[in-house]
């Protein structure tokens, strides 16, 4: 049986930890992940293209799990009552390569990507950092801030979206939390006075969220819509004048804001900076830009979090889907085909309880949808 | 809610489906997907190595659909009583990036591999064989020979497994089934008069399986075996002598019996053979040699074939894998923590609901499984 955490169970886990805490607890596992980046097998994630979205595969391992997932890119599925991103993984044993947890990514995303951003916040933004501006009002919005909160005592925003709607929603879902939440006029209001820039905008084209004017010595920008060929969010001249950071330097290349840079653009990989081997930020004046576009190694740190934080609680539910026959060599034992003969020519007994079970799994079913 | 095929309602599907008519039916659309080949997005896939096994992601998508599966293969598994290879994967529609349905796929991949041996045979294996050599008693091997003999009418099997117990498992299985099966004494004496040779070995070394005097004129070589860098099944001499055909010849330089051979010897891929760009066979005494190493579209035409056979009907579970707030750019509704401020604030009673169903299910499972 493979663990399941579905979107109920997830949901249920994350309100009764609390988001808070568990980005915190991601964020702080992550950072011991990134600091042995040596012993990942890595790859650039690898995305099917389409006019109006994509959807893409990231694994990764190391010597004892592997870990992926599956997730889409589609800006205009709002517009019909979907999620823009959804995602789910597996996260599985390399010894044997049976998988040991499948996962809902969707929450799970949020809360890594959050936690992402506000491990890297904490060594490239100025610790005394109070204000953020929140470029993009939807789904990862609320995350981000409560990560950076958690992380940076970060209590005051400056949101900014062009939906109304959205600048609703977070409002509601925040102040009730304790931040304060002041609503921008402009994209450029937003900015003003913020020590963190944070933009999670969804459109997939080559957009300018921020001009560089409105970037003020000190500010940490942490970009993490403008991660897809062709999907940006900041102005060039930003990325000239600031240190640049990003994941894997390889896929964001393709995808980071540095697409429009030439290759030998200088950037600087996180992992680099969490083990020491190159400064973070380095002056008060200094303008930092995280290049997120999320990298798999996180997705990895979130699925071994979760697999820890609710083995063998309710929070974990059982999937049937790995085939388990009695003897490994009779895959064809599961489908009871040999029948009575089989059962007749040998000991194999189980195969018929199999049928059994395969047959009341199915009874089952018919029950519960009504056929 | 994602259509769901775990191990016990695909047992029961096959199993009441019948094996031959699920791969005879497989066959036929494989044949189709072939022939619209240009239509792929198409690329290699995506191994992680250990020193003892390999887990790899296929993916592939036309315009409309998108398939994935997660695969292993681990050939010390079976000493540990667990299955060499296991899969699980999704199917999904590329236009809103959302799955439709996450299937089992160890039992499908034995499917879809016997389907698409079968089909190449066809194309491949001289019209009046009838004698099949069945090298390597494994868990692919009874699909196998019901693939061959729904699609070529092959009856007679001459079976050789270095252990002795596997050769057992295949009589026992496939005897009651009506076939003529002769435990040969060798793998040489096995390939005796056979017209189509299938080798299908575990072991993932250099082997050979399969010596070059052993292969008369006119024999088809159905090689499923060797799929993954150091791990091949025929004596080198026979590729140079036959006529080779692969399925995608990018991923097959790199995992099929070719890895050996310059990157210029020539093979031919199967679609250029069903659209007829490309011979097949053209002489009765031709050696031809299937290199097959299990290629991304022979998935998504099973699991196409899965949903349409399985919608609606108790075959197909659900699972609860996409998260779905009322509002689409409100996830952070799903966990509830604007509670009762953010309830009274607007008009989302649905966050509500969602709450009162994790928890819900949560109970649920507390209650299967006793906590």
């Amino acid at each position: 049986m493979v663990m399941l955490v579905d979107v109920p169970r997830m949901s249920a886990w994350i309100r009764d930890t609390g988001a808070d805490k568990a980005i915190a607890d991601i964020a702080a596992r992550l950072e011991r992940d990134y600091a042995r980046w040596n012993q990942f097998d890595k790859v650039e994630r690898i995305a099917a293209h389409s006019p109006i979205g994509v959807i893409e595969l990231m694994p990764i391992a190391d010597a004892d799990r592997y870990a992926f997932k599956y997730v889409n890119g589609h800006p205009s599925n709002p517009a019909r009552g979907l999620q823009t991103v959804t995602a789910f993984g597996a996260y599985a044993d390399v010894h044997t390569g049976y998988p040991i947890l499948i996962a809902e990514m969707t929450l799970l995303t949020a809360l890594r990507t959050a936690a992402t951003s506000a491990m890297v916040a904490r060594h490239l933004a100025r610790p005394d950092s109070e204000v953020m501006a929140l470029l993009g009002n939807g789904s990862q919005s609320e995350f981000q801030a409560l990560g950076m909160r958690a992380v940076m005592g970060i209590n005051r925003l400056r949101i900014w979206d062009t939906d109304p709607g959205a600048m609703d929603k977070v409002q509601r879902n925040l102040e009730p939390l304790g931040f304060e939440v002041v609503r921008a006029t402009s994209a450029e209001d937003a900015c003003r006075g913020a020590d963190i820039i944070t933009t999670a905008t969804a459109d997939k084209t080559l957009a300018t969220i921020v001009h560089n004017d409105w970037v003020k010595p000190g500010m940490h920008l942490n970009a993490i819509g403008g991660d897809c060929p062709g999907k940006t969010e900041l102005d060039t001249d930003i990325l000239r004048r600031a240190s640049v950071f990003v994941e894997y330097e390889p896929q964001s290349r393709i995808e980071g804001e540095i697409q429009h840079l030439p290759a030998d653009f200088p950037v600087t990989e996180m992992w680099r900076v969490i083990t020491g081997e190159a400064p973070g930020r380095t002056s008060a004046e200094q303008v930092t830009v995280f290049d997120s576009v999320g990298f798999a190694l996180e997705d990895l740190t979130a699925l071994a979090h979760l697999t820890d934080a609710v083995g063998g609680t309710p929070y974990a539910g059982e999937l049937d889907l790995v085939a388990e026959p009695e003897d490994p060599r009779d895959l064809f034992s599961l489908i009871g085909m040999g029948g009575v003969a089989a059962t007749a020519a040998s000991s194999a007994a189980d195969s018929t309880t199999e049928s059994t079970e395969g047959s009341a799994a199915v009874q089952r079913v018919g029950a519960a949808t009504g056929r």
